[in-house]
This record gives C-alpha cells, sequence and structure tokens, in this order.
C-alpha cells in the first residue's frame, strides 16, 4: 500500500524520494484526469480528412505540455497526404522532444501518439465518446486508454520529478505523432532522417501503446507477430458469365479458387503448406516456465472474442498459438459476388485475400516461397486453363526483444515497486509496425510497456482508462 | 429465294396470298426499320426510377400500334413499386389485346416487352444507344433484339396481313409489359387474375424473347433449366476479429465455409451432391439424333464466351451439359473482405450464395433435402463449433415444352417457308420463369420462338438486330 494523503505530505522531508513521488502523484490524480478530460475533448480523429485540424491542433497542445515540462521541442513537417480523390491535406507535424543530456546518464525515448480512432455518438457510446466521463473509477472516451492516457501518464511522471525538484536519472526524448491510427504515414522517412540526429544519443525506446494481458495484473511486451498478405488470383475467361448459358461447361474461377483456400488450413487450425512450420523457434523450458506464471483467464479470453471455443483448452496451448506459432487466416474474395440477395453471376477473376502471421525464425521470402509451391501443385493437380497467380502483397516480420535487456530489467523492478507483483512477460499476436520500425531503423533496445489493461477497449465505444487502485 | 421489288408488285394478284405477304414485308422493310428506330428512341428503362415515365410513355406507343391493327386493347395497372428507398413509383401498365374472337379458329397469345436494360454511351457503346444505327445490316440500339425488334416484328406481321385485307388463319392476342428487365413486377398477379377471362380462350402462347444459337440459321426454344439458389451461412463469433489477437486459437468461420464449398463440385465441373444426378431425364437416341442436326460451332461459342476451353469437345457433350444436365455455380460470399487491398479481419459471419441449375425430372424439394443433408454431413466432420444454416432461397422449375404439340409444328413449317431451312430445337440453359409462369398458371402449350441472332448482344453494349437476308 503506497502511502496517501495530505497529512502525509507535511512529513515530505522525512520521505524518501520514491515516497515523495507517489505522494505526488496520488494527489494529483484529479488534476491528471482533467487534464486528459481535457485531451480527450479534442476529436483528433486522424482517419477523416475532415478532421485533420483538430489533430494538428491536439499536436500542438502535447507540444505545449512538453514545453511546460522544460523539453527542447521541434515541429517536424512531414509533408501533404494525397487522398484518394485526389485533394492533398496537410499531415499533422511529428513532435521530437529533448529533455536533459546528461552524458553520464542514459537516455530513454518515449514514443506515443495523440491521435485517435474515429468515434461517433450514433455507434452506440453509452458516454460522450470526446466527454471523459468516470463510471466505478473508469475513465470512458475516445482515446482515454488509446493512447493519449498513457502519452499524459509519461508525461505526469516527469511532471513530478519537476515540481518536487528531483534530479530525473535518465535522459528523457519523446516521440509523439498525430497519424498512428491512420497508418504512421510520414513516421518511418522522420525515423531515418533522424537517426543519426535525434536517435544517435538514444539507449532505449518505450513504446506505451498496447495493453495487458489481464485487467489487473500489469505486463511488459516483448514480441509480436509478423504478417505475410497474400493474394491468389484465379482468371479465367474475359468477362462475367451468367450461370444459365456457361454453367456445367467452363472451369469455374470459383472452383478453383474454393479448392486452393480449402488446401491452406485443416479443420483443427493445422497451416497446411508444406515446410512452414519448418523454423518456428522450439519452446524453451523458460518459455513455459513464463507462461505458468502468467494471469490468463481462458474463459475471460474467449468472452472477450466473443466466441464459445477455442481449439485448445490450456493456457500454455493457447497462449503459444497466439504469441509464438504461426496462424492463417482466410479473410475474403475480391471480385465475386458479395452483396444480399441472388445474383447468379460467374465471375471471371476472383481473388481471395489470406495472410500467416509468422513467428521467429520464419524467414518472409522463404514463407513467400513455400506458399506459392504449395499453391501451384495444388492447382496444377485440377487441370484448369485458368490463370493462377500468387502474391505476396505485404510481408512484415515478427519483432522480438531480449527480455534481459537492462530496460526489461528496469521496467520490471519498477513494476513490482508500483504494483508490489512481477509483469506478466507476455507477447502480442498481432504485428506491431511501429516496433520492428524502431528496431530495424535504429538498431536500439525497444521495449513494449503497457498503461492500459485488458479491458480497455481500444477501437470500441466502451474505450476506458482506469484509475490506479491496488 | 423471295421475289422482291416494285416491279413483281404490279403482279401481286396473279401471286398466292403467301407471296402476296412476303412481298409487303420486303417492300416495307425500310418502314419497319424507321419505326424500330422511333421505339428505340425511347429510353424505357425499367430499372432506373427515374425513367419510370418513359417505360409507361413506351407502354402507351406498344398500345397505340396494337389500336391501329384494330385490336380492343386494355391497359392493365398493376399498381405501385415500392422502392428500397421507401419511395413508391407506379408501375406501368400491362398491354391485353385481343384481335378477333373466330371461334373456329385457334387463338395464339404473343407475349413480348417494350422496356429495356440501362445503357449509357459512357459504357462503351460506338453508337447512340437510343439512335438506331444501321452499318451493314445490322441495327445496333438498346431494346433492338431485346424485345422491341421482335413485338414490332409481330405487330408487322399481322399489320402486312391487315393492309393485304387477307384473312388471319388465328385470333390473336397480345400480353405486352413493361417490367420484364426488372423482374415482370406484377406480371404473373395478372395472369393469375385473367387466367379465366384473357386467356381461357387463348391455345397456344408464344414467347419472342431469346435468340437463335447460331448467327444464322433459325431456332425453336422447347426447354429451359430451373435455378436453385442456396445460401449457406456459417456464423462464428459475436464480432469480426483481429487475425493478431484471435489467428491460431479459434475456429474461423471463412474456414468452415471454404471447405464446404469444396465439397459441392469437383474439378470436371461434377456435382459431388450424392443423389443429385438420379432423376435426371436420361438421354434418348431422339435428342441424340435432333443434336446432331444443330448448328453449334464450339470455337465461335467459346469466343462469345470469352473462354479458351470447355470441360468437353463435342457438340452433343457441350449441349447436354448446358441444357439437359445440372451444374452448380459458386457465385460469392457475403460478409467476408472483398474490397482491393488487405484487411486482415477474421470475418464472424459470412454467406455463401451458390445455385444449381436443374433439368427434369429433378424434384426441387428433393434437391433442397439433398443439398442440406450433404453440407451438414461434410460440416460434422469438422466438428466446429460455429453455427452452420444452408438455405433454399430461392427455387424455379425446369420448364420444358412438348416438340410434337401443333404449334411446333406449325412453327417448324413456317419457318421451313420463310427461311428455307429447319429450325435447331434447342434448350436454353438458363431460367426463363415467364415460360414457366405462363404454362403453371394457365396450362397452355408455351413455345418460345426467337426472332434474335446468337450474336445480337441482348445486355450488351453492342445490341443488334438484322436486317432479314437470305
Amino acid at each position: 500500500m503506497l502511502p496517501f494523503g495530505v497529512a502525509n505530505s507535511l512529513f515530505s522531508n522525512a520521505l524518501s524520494l520514491e515516497e515523495q513521488l507517489f505522494n505526488y502523484i496520488d494527489e494529483h490524480q484529479d488534476e491528471f484526469v482533467q487534464k486528459l478530460k481535457e485531451w480527450v475533448a479534442v476529436e483528433s480523429d486522424s482517419q477523416q480528412p475532415r478532421l485533420r485540424a483538430k489533430v494538428i491542433e491536439m499536436v500542438k497542445i502535447a507540444a505545449d505540455s512538453l514545453e511546460d515540462l522544460g523539453a527542447t521541442v521541434t515541429l517536424n513537417d512531414t509533408g501533404i497526404q494525397q487522398l484518394s480523390d485526389g485533394k492533398n491535406i496537410p499531415l499533422p507535424p511529428i513532435i521530437l522532444a529533448n529533455l536533459g543530456d546528461d552524458t553520464q546518464k542514459p537516455t530513454v525515448c518515449f514514443y506515443g501518439h495523440v491521435d485517435v480512432m474515429p468515434a461517433k455518438s450514433q455507434d452506440g457510446w453509452k458516454t460522450h465518446p470526446f466527454g471523459l466521463t468516470e463510471i466505478d473509477g473508469n475513465l470512458y472516451g475516445r482515446g482515454a486508454s488509446d493512447n493519449k492516457g498513457p502519452v499524459l501518464a509519461w508525461i505526469n511522471a516527469v511532471n513530478a520529478f519537476k515540481a518536487l525538484k528531483i534530479d530525473l536519472p535518465v535522459n528523457i526524448k519523446f516521440l509523439i505523432e498525430g497519424m498512428e491510427e491512420a497508418g504512421s504515414i510520414g513516421l518511418e522517412k522522420l525515423v531515418e532522417k533522424e537517426n543519426e540526429r535525434f536517435f544517435s544519443s538514444v539507449d532505449y525506446i518505450v513504446i506505451s501503446d498496447n495493453s495487458w494481458l489481464s485487467r489487473k495484473k500489469p505486463a511488459l511486451t516483448y514480441g509480436a507477430r509478423g504478417n505475410a498478405c497474400f493474394s491468389v488470383e484465379v482468371e479465367g475467361g474475359e468477362k462475367d458469365l451468367h450461370s444459365g448459358s456457361a454453367g456445367g461447361i467452363i472451369h469455374e474461377p470459383m472452383s478453383d479458387l474454393v479448392a486452393l483456400l480449402d488446401s491452406l488450413v485443416n479443420s483443427s487450425g493445422l497451416i497446411l503448406i508444406p515446410g512452414i512450420y519448418d523454423d518456428v523457434a522450439p519452446f524453451t523450458e523458460e518459455e513455459k516456465k513464463q507462461y505458468e506464471l502468467i494471469e490468463f483467464d481462458v474463459e475471460e479470453y474467449k468472452s472477450n472474442l466473443g466466441v464459445k471455443e477455442f481449439f485448445y483448452n490450456t493456457k500454455e496451448k493457447i497462449l503459444s498459438h497466439m504469441w509464438r506459432l504461426p496462424s492463417l487466416s482466410i479473410h475474403g474474395i475480391e471480385g465475386a459476388f458479395h452483396e444480399p440477395g441472388i445474383k447468379t453471376v460467374i465471375p471471371s477473376k476472383v481473388t481471395a485475400k489470406f495472410s500467416i502471421r509468422q513467428v521467429p525464425h520464419m524467414d518472409l521470402s522463404k514463407v513467400e516461397h513455400q506458399v506459392k509451391k504449395h499453391l501451384e501443385d495444388v492447382y496444377s493437380n485440377r487441370r484448369s486453363p485458368n490463370k493462377l497467380t500468387v502474391s505476396m502483397l505485404m510481408g512484415a516480420m515478427p519483432w522480438i526483444a531480449n527480455i534481459n535487456d537492462p530496460q526489461y530489467t528496469a521496467a520490471k523492478k519498477a513494476i513490482r515497486k508500483v504494483f508490489n507483483q512481477d509483469p506478466d512477460m507476455i507477447r502480442d499476436g498481432s504485428t506491431i509496425p511501429i516496433a520492428r520500425v524502431f528496431q530495424n531503423i535504429t538498431r536500439k533496445s525497444v521495449m513494449m510497456l503497457p498503461i492500459g489493461a485488458a479491458d480497455d477497449g481500444e477501437h470500441s465505444q466502451k474505450e476506458k482508462i482506469s484509475r490506479f487502485k491496488i
């Protein structure tokens, strides 16, 4: 339990630096919530062009807060965005901020974003999406957890040091963007450009833009699966045909495509592409032990996903299939009839999209080769005159960090101090391009330190962040 | 060869009645073309609500032409059409016309329609779609062949008798509608209502709303396949999921659906549903002989359909698989990702649509049962927790006529006289609901007598009808 309340502050001089910090934070919690309320009120939706000015406004508000900390702040122009209708609109600038340049101290760079996903009251919000609303200690609002709350948490933490005139043990940098929910346009280019400048003195990069696995127990994230997206196109004749005039005499591209898709994965979720599991890293005893410590409620996760049954019943099997084993999902078919009702068409060209979440140490180009060879083999057995084209549309590599890296050790220690328990050491089944971008370009140690809980509902109509309660 | 030209008309009194009729028609061909030009100029597109007034105008023009013949014409109100946006617009009236009531003569009822498919210059028309344009004896324009040309052919033929004061050998009735291209809304109800009145004296119903199998050789159509449309829905959890957070641990509805679809038809076009071929009528020696006589250019048909290869190489195999054997086509999937690009979604509910073109003597309810049982059997082997629902969305029975019926004999004789050759006796691989509706409700003999040729391009940007040339 943390000391709390005004009475204690009378004795602050007798308290340790840590105790002073904790006290300060507890005492100012309502101010922090008020500040978050002000940030959430700015509809900084980066997906809708009409709201671009709001995003830029929000970036400037964040920049002001960083200046208030005493940081040196620059707003870096990332150019314009060309919309699909040909119009150009400005991209919001990216904030780079520096606080401290003591060469004796390590330098930590924090990444966060202040843009949000779209939200409308009529989508089913029970509270005003841009009016932060507290219910039972939960603060509901768009961006509360993704990612305005965590950005403010970092700013508030640094601010506490400043207010108490306690020397920060690290130099700290901030990279704050406003286009994350729209694909981080312009970010990678800026990271490349600043690699030899802004990033040259950086030792550690911390991202607080994901969530814990549990509702109550904190976590550190050390890996994410990659994503190899494929298209399989089967092209028949020159035009769509009518099933009355051509049905029964032609090789229908849809039948070919369905057979190809049916060869990819079996009813137990096992990928049927020969060799695909060859390079998957073996499950170590250390991982096994970590998995045992993780707080993971299978039934709760089922209910979160809205499904009744998983392929597996044990925590270890479920987590390993989510995090460290590849999976294959078929997303849909382009070019076929997809509307309600009936259309007795034989589509002439159909393109399925599927993706493989790959894991260490699968090699992207090897996966691409295996997929193509497999589909071509299956197809040649059909002896269809239709044309098959398999393409890898996108290939994102998995990300994995060394959990024995100093910043992971420091983060574990900090979490133990604040929460009085060790964090879950988790991975993410999704791809986190930003982690991979930072790691690939800067070659620095990257850590993901989630601040939101499993039930924060990012992107949903129930997005919230919770007050700190032990 | 037919006698032709002004000189011959001087001797008309010496000519047989038939010769007089042929002469009259040849001499007035340009007038007939001019009249078709006037009809084509009316953009009577029944699919676009904004053009409804044009359809009604066109129906009235047709009614006037029938009155000019001396027919008793009624315009029958069929009520209103409710559009998907909730608006109501009037349906065009259906024309019922009577010419002659000699109880000693048989009564023939002709069915046709004067509405057309949409057409826009920017769709790729080389001529104005509503400005009939003659090139090398072909008359290009929307509705030229489908179905304004054939309707006028019947009117012109009757008019020739009238002009020459030759007694018609039959009583003739006309049923002309203006909603055929939009699903003949209101027609079936009217046929039911008029069954005991207008249709009571009808002996034969003739439809001229399809085309020959060849470019040059006329045909009579005596059958059409039915159509049983199915939906197969697989429903997983409550919401779409992200392939990163759920891929590898859940039974994905798309994998289930793909497996179900892959169980329907093999790579040779053979339907794999047990028992589906049991009730298909055996191929008779008579049919075999008919097929031999049919003019059918396999390569030309391939080129018309825009495909390089069929399942079969012989005329007999191709025609029997198009006309008298069932086929199964998969049309597409609703609820999955269907756009260009990538979306790494695991759709929660996906619904495939496929249809079976059935043939005599397949029974619709038996087909429905076979399809459901097969899919349920395949599905139970997958042991998926997802919910399967198979529905028959629509079931249209095949239509088959008795080719030894007197009107087929008469039509063959007439075609032999005009074209100097026997017609191809053909079927249609598509479903022709109107033929089935007339047969089911009125129980009269129905014949399809196509006037357009195989290359008339109904519904295409090259729709045309050709001048009569021997």
